[in-house]
This record gives C-alpha cells, sequence and structure tokens, in this order.
C-alpha cells in the first residue's frame, strides 16, 4: 500500500493511491471477504482510503502504519505502447525494513495471494503460517530475478501459483519460447503458471494443459498501473469465491482478473475499481465470453 | 509462386518453393476445389510443384509461364523473435511486369483471395471480374504504404475483407491502438478488418463488433514464412467451403486460417503443408476449441 506519481500519454498525476495490495484488495473485494490484507504503510497514508478498504470486509490487523514515517513512493512514466516504462524515482520508506506480522486472527486464512514484494518478505509470510494455504499464489517481476534469485528460486518451491508477465517468464526460464519457459518454471516450484501479456491476454499453462485467455481490445488505455495486481486480486477472489483450484475453474478465475484488469486501466490509480459493482463486472465477464466464442465445424 | 531462400535460428534453405499463391493454394485446397489460380511463373519453377497442387484441385489456366525468365525471388533472415526478419535481396524477376490475365473459366468464381502484391495488380484482377465476387479478400503488407499508398487506397474501396499484421494497421491508420486503428480502417472500404499478431492471435473487427482468435502455443517456431499465406487460404477455404459470409461464420474462418497457420511453420517452406490431411485438422481445430474454453459464473 503505497504512493505513486505516474505520466502517461494520457496525463500526470503526482501522488495517487498505490501499492500491490490496495489493487489486490479493492478487485478481490468485488468476490470474498474478510479479506485478511498484510501490508505497512506511512503516517502519510489517507486514513480515509483504510477505511473504505474495511467498509469491503478488508481487515487491516496485519496492516502496520508507522506515524512518524513515509508510505512507499514510486514514480514511472509510460511510453506510448503503454507497456514498457520508465522509473523515474523510487522511496522504499517504510518497505526499507518490512517485516510483515501474521495477526493470529489470519491463521485459518484458506487462500494465500503474495503480491509483487521483496522475495524473502513473501517467504516471511509463507513461514507465518501455521498451515499451509489451500492456494499459494505468488506475483513477482524482473527486478528480483536480477537482485535476489536466490531467494526468488526459494519461495517458488513453496507457491502452488505463479505470475509473471512474458519477458519475465522467458528471463525465469532463460527459454525464448514460451512453452519451453513454461516447462522449465513449473519443474521449479509452482504447479501453475500464469504468463501475462498485457493487451494480448494472459496463458495458463499446468502440466500438459495450456489455456489462452483474451484481452479485451480497448480503445484506450488510461494508466496501466496496477493492472497487474488488480488482475491478481480478481484472480484470487473468483478462487476464494468458488473455493475450487481445479485448472478448469482457474481458467474463469483467469477470466475474472482480465475483466478486473480491464477496468482498472479505464482510469488513473484506483479510482475506476472504486466505482464498479457487480453489474458492471457481469457484463463484462459477458463481453469475454462473446469475444472469443467461435463454432468451428469439422472437415 | 516463387522462391524462398531462409534463414532461421534453427536452420538454413538456399532455394525452396514458396510465394503468396502457392501458401494460399496449399492451405484453401483442403477445403474447397476447384481453385482458380492467377500467378506467375519463370521456366525455372518446377513443373511437378504446379503438377502436384492440380492433382489437389487447383487450376491452372490463370498461371502464366515464362519459360525464358525466372520466377521471382526473395531472401529473408529471421531474428530469434521469428517476428521480425531481415530481407536479404529481391529478384522480381518475371513479377517486374506481371499482367494477371483472368480466364473466361474464372468469371464465376465466388471467392476472391487477393494474395499480398504490388495494389494496381491485385485492382486489375478485380477489374476483369465482370461479376462481383460474393466476397473479396485482399491481403497487403507495409512495403505497398509506403511505395504505393494511393494505389492501396484504391483498392481498399473495392474489397470485403482487409488482412494486415498489428504494425501495418497502425499504419495504414495513424493510430496506435488497434481498436481506433480497427475504426479508422473500416471507413476506408472494407467491411471486415482482420489484424494478425502472430503467437498473439488474431482480431476480427465488424461495425461495432470484435473477435479475438487465440494463436496455438508452440514449443517450436521453425519457420514463419508463409504463415500469414497460409492462414489466408485457411480463411477463404472455409468460407467457400461454408457459403457464408456472416460475422459468425468469418470467426470459424479465421480460427481455420489459425490453424493451417500452425502447422505452416513447423517445417521449412510448404514442406509441412504437404503432409496434413482432414484427421490432423480436424485434430487441431478441436485443440482450438479446448484452448479458449471456460465456463463463466457471474458474481
Amino acid at each position: 500500500m503505497a504512493f505513486d506519481a505516474i505520466e502517461t500519454p494520457f496525463g500526470k498525476n503526482n501522488k495517487t493511491v498505490g501499492g500491490a495490495a490496495t489493487y489486490i484488495a479493492w478487485s478481490a473485494s468485488n468476490f470474498t471477504r474478510p479479506i485478511n490484507q498484510i501490508s505497512v504503510v506511512g503516517g502519510d497514508f489517507p486514513k480515509e482510503e483504510l477505511k473504505m478498504l474495511q467498509a469491503r470486509g478488508v481487515i487491516m490487523d496485519g496492516v502496520q502504519i508507522k506515524e512518524d514515517e513515509k508510505s512507499f513512493f514510486w514514480s514511472g512514466k509510460y511510453h506510448m505502447d503503454m507497456n514498457t516504462r520508465d522509473t523515474l524515482d523510487t522511496q522504499l520508506n517504510v518497505l526499507a525494513d518490512f517485516k510483515p506480522v501474521l495477526p493470529d486472527s489470519y491463521q485459518d486464512s484458506e487462500y494465500l495471494m503474495l503480491g509483487n514484494l521483496v522475495p524473502a518478505v513473501q517467504m516471511s509470510v509463507i513461514k507465518q503460517m501455521k498451515k499451509k494455504p489451500l492456494l499459494t499464489v505468488l506475483d513477482t517481476m524482473n527486478f528480483w530475478m536480477e537482485t535476489a534469485m536466490e531467494d526468488l528460486e526459494n519461495v517458488l518451491k513453496h507457491v502452488d501459483v505463479l505470475m509473471v508477465n512474458d519477458s519475465e517468464a522467458r528471463q525465469l526460464s532463460g527459454q525464448y519460447s514460451l512453452v519451453k519457459a513454461a516447462k522449465q518454471i513449473l519443474k521449479m516450484g509452482p504447479s501453475f503458471l500464469i504468463i501475462k501479456k498485457g493487451e494480448h491476454g494472459a496463458l495458463l499453462f499446468h502440466q500438459e494443459q495450456v489455456f489462452v485467455a483474451p484481452a479485451l481490445p480497448l480503445e484506450d488505455v488510461f494508466d496501466p498501473t496496477g493492472a497487474g495486481d488488480t488482475f491478481a486480486g480478481g484472480f484470487i477472489g473468483h478462487i476464494a469465491r468458488t473455493k475450487d483450484i481445479s485448472f478448469q475453474n482457474m481458467k474463469s478465475a483467469i477470466i475474472v482478473g482480465s475483466a478486473m484488469a480491464s477496468f482498472c486501466v479505464e482510469k488513473f490509480g484506483t479510482n475506476r475499481l472504486k466505482e464498479i459493482g457487480h453489474t458492471e463486472i457481469d457484463r463484462r465477464l459477458q463481453q469475454f465470453k462473446e469475444l472469443v466464442n467461435f463454432e468451428i465445424s469439422l472437415v
């Protein structure tokens, strides 16, 4: 839970509420509650943002508030293709020595979503769980492959689902072909791999099976910040709602995640996620169904 | 119908039979016959290649054989990503002054597939048809946008379906967003637009409707040469077989085209297309169906 300053070809926002856990909670809380949040913020983080999430069933017992410190801050500028971005500034602040503490009341959590963060911090949360969750999902990024690969390889051994983008899957596996990359990564620990490809959709790999999820073709991508986290929130939210961790149901979870991400990019920060409800979500899920619906007649 | 010399990270082939019309005919002849072929070759083009196609129902009355001249020759080298390539050599030879002549026996053709070529030559075929075909499909490329844009804009006014790749759609429309690009291009003549995205699948736009077709995730792309032409052949072959030019059936046609293209890239040149039959094609169509199949449960 943090602040972002974002510049896109469509506009500029000098300080907006962001952070992986914020996006995940906004997204997942459409599908399941309670959500046991773990994070750390500074005294500058707006209390009303925490209250809005609490009103949606997000428990804050695991969110540390360090009143005398500042929240994590990231500033970035997106290029025209909205897939590449330059980091302009990163201020770790409260994240510099973040030691997550799992409240006792969280011990019965059945689904664990580890947002993108230092792999050792992700590992620390896994270790604090006395009972292995039904499903542990991990999001990560290229930065940790370059700076903490050993820790990342270690945490990968303890997760069921890994989410990365296509270039990260290539980097992690050393394979150019995504099919070969998936085979390699599925040997590193996770039994499910989700490769996110932005405007090109997403792939789910499990054993010999593969699923291709479309992205909704959008007229404008206003701000892609948080789209991956929002995807993760929709994914884990759907799994928690349906209590079904089969390959078949993970396909649906990816469609839910993709639908949520397609909302996220329509406005700056979490603004769009704050507006939508079940009616809009259902309508968009239907759109995804129609997007890929075709008949085959064999030859 | 031509010769290619192809270098990929997987190997090298100094002279293989290729050309848009060759790939289109090999692909389409799985679905419909007769196919009324129009092209030009030199005396060096293997007669047995023509005979093999004739045996599949491809009529050669419209194929000019210039015994004293040489066939068109293209040489290229693919980069590791298999999506970008450098042209090493282009010898126009018989294509330098190609004047297609439509045999009278072709006048009753119902479906017209114009492979990638000089827009003025494509236009000349359209003009020779006394009766407008039920569907005219045009493939083109960035080269003609740079060297013959006026002719291209002219021929676009006479076609129903345009096929281009994503960067060409952006170039033709001046729009970065593919949704905006499609809107722009659908004002230029065609009522259907297919945007080919290689390993990321394809998009079909028509009025306010859009369809997202997956690509089959492949372990290796051996040689992408002719994949777009093979896609076009499968597309028009399916349309001709089913005699249905609705949006709904074009979606199926795109899946058929994508399935055919997925075979094409498995071996050098037309080699894979020469091996496959209905059993393999049906099996792959079924794979495409499973690839995108998911259930949605509304929230």
